[in-house]
């Protein structure tokens, strides 16, 4: 079978419950998780939209964009050779090639950014912790997905300020820990911040994910929506949650 | 009755369930509401701290201050006078005098806030809107009490940092709204962004009020606290603000 050749040893292929849509990923390594699910469900998205997705990995964000919006074309950038070929193989997986393409590049080269046009929409998972704090994984393509080893904060922001048109909306997840360093960034950038929208592990707990979209250009008026509790006061996954993950989780 | 000498007409005494301590305010006019209580619930004063209160108004957060903490002095900057006649009256009845000291004054007024010396932490209920947005209200002391008329969120921020000593705290309520503002102006003048607070009128609903704490010469750590919930899902007051509010809330 087709997709036999294309999974390699030490790949898994995992069913995104979207459409039919499956995801190749490391057994071990960098593996997507409910940021990826909630920034595709955060970033909202109209028809025709021209969307960059910066830090890509296996391209997740572009897969679950893919079916969940109605995006003309959905770019993702990613850096690491490794990742780019598991994303390239995805999208033949799952017959996506005329809607998204996965470009091997760095985000802080700008000439290259600048030759790929302008985007509606940009959306990104970046790396969270600074480079130089906690513990690096051995393995490095998590070091790089995880920490800010490859690029700062201010790196991703710069490069959604050159890929955005006037008006285009950048959505990002990130820590909360970061807000300040975000919205600083943002507005250093003249990405204005439009909505947050913090995630708590449980109603009574201080949010663990927190989801922001900024305008380029954008006049200030910046709202709260509210907020995501990813389980329930019983232990399970959220009614919020389940309609997040289309009511499939398993 | 001394007391009854020192209220007049339009002034009602409130008595704030904490160690039968009262608080002048108007009839009509602005009157000390959820934000004052939350805002000296969220500043953790030390035992013999010097503070001041910025934006003091009827000295409401003072008085909170002083039954709730072991401040050792406390401070109230006021620039209209009404209000520092009523705060005045207050901590006369209450027997703060000694604790508790009104100076009417700006804020904008650096040489006057550089001979107060330096204190260990600062809050402040500032102004909510911007002066251009919202509908002012016809009363003038409520417009400056709501509105940024009489001053901006810079000049608050801006007065603390000369006010605070070096690893001093600073202790705001605020709209969260203006979170990027609140986040950004503090970096701009050296208080580091330390604790943020939201508060939800119920969970599930965006916040409406953040309570944010910074350090002046702070090192880069910003931790969220978990949310509080006004009231509760069956429309009374919740246990946490119960307890904020000492279980006495009528």
């Amino acid at each position: 079978m087709g997709n036999q050749i294309l999974i390699q040893e030490d790949e898994s292929l995992e069913d995104l419950q979207l459409n039919g849509l499956v995801i190749i990923q490391k057994k071990k390594g960098f593996r997507f998780g409910v940021d990826a699910v909630l920034l595709s469900h955060f970033a909202s998205i109209r028809r025709g939209s021209r969307v960059m997705d910066l830090c890509t990995g296996t391209g997740i964000i572009p897969v679950l964009l893919a079916g969940k919006t109605e995006a003309s074309v959905i770019y993702g950038l990613e850096i690491q050779k490794d990742f780019v070929s598991m994303a390239n193989r995805t999208i033949k997986i799952n017959s996506l090639e005329e809607r998204i393409s996965i470009i091997e590049g760095d985000l802080k080269d700008h000439k290259l950014l600048k030759g790929l046009g302008s985007f509606d929409a940009v959306t990104v998972n970046p790396p969270y912790k600074k480079s130089h704090s906690g513990i690096r994984n051995p393995e490095d393509s998590i070091a790089i997905a995880r920490h800010e080893v490859a690029l700062e904060l201010e790196d991703v922001i710069m490069a959604s300020k050159i890929l955005l048109k006037d008006g285009g909306r950048l959505f990002m997840v990130h820590r909360p820990e970061r807000i300040a360093d975000i919205l600083e960034l943002m507005r250093k950038h003249k990405i204005e911040p439009k909505r947050i929208q913090t995630v708590h592990p449980t109603l009574g707990k201080a949010p663990n994910i927190v989801l922001v979209e900024g305008q380029k250009y954008g006049g200030e008026f910046l709202k709260w929506v509210e907020p995501i509790y990813v389980h329930s006061e019983n232990g399970g996954y959220s009614d919020q949650i389940r309609e997040i993950y289309g009511d499939d989780l398993r």
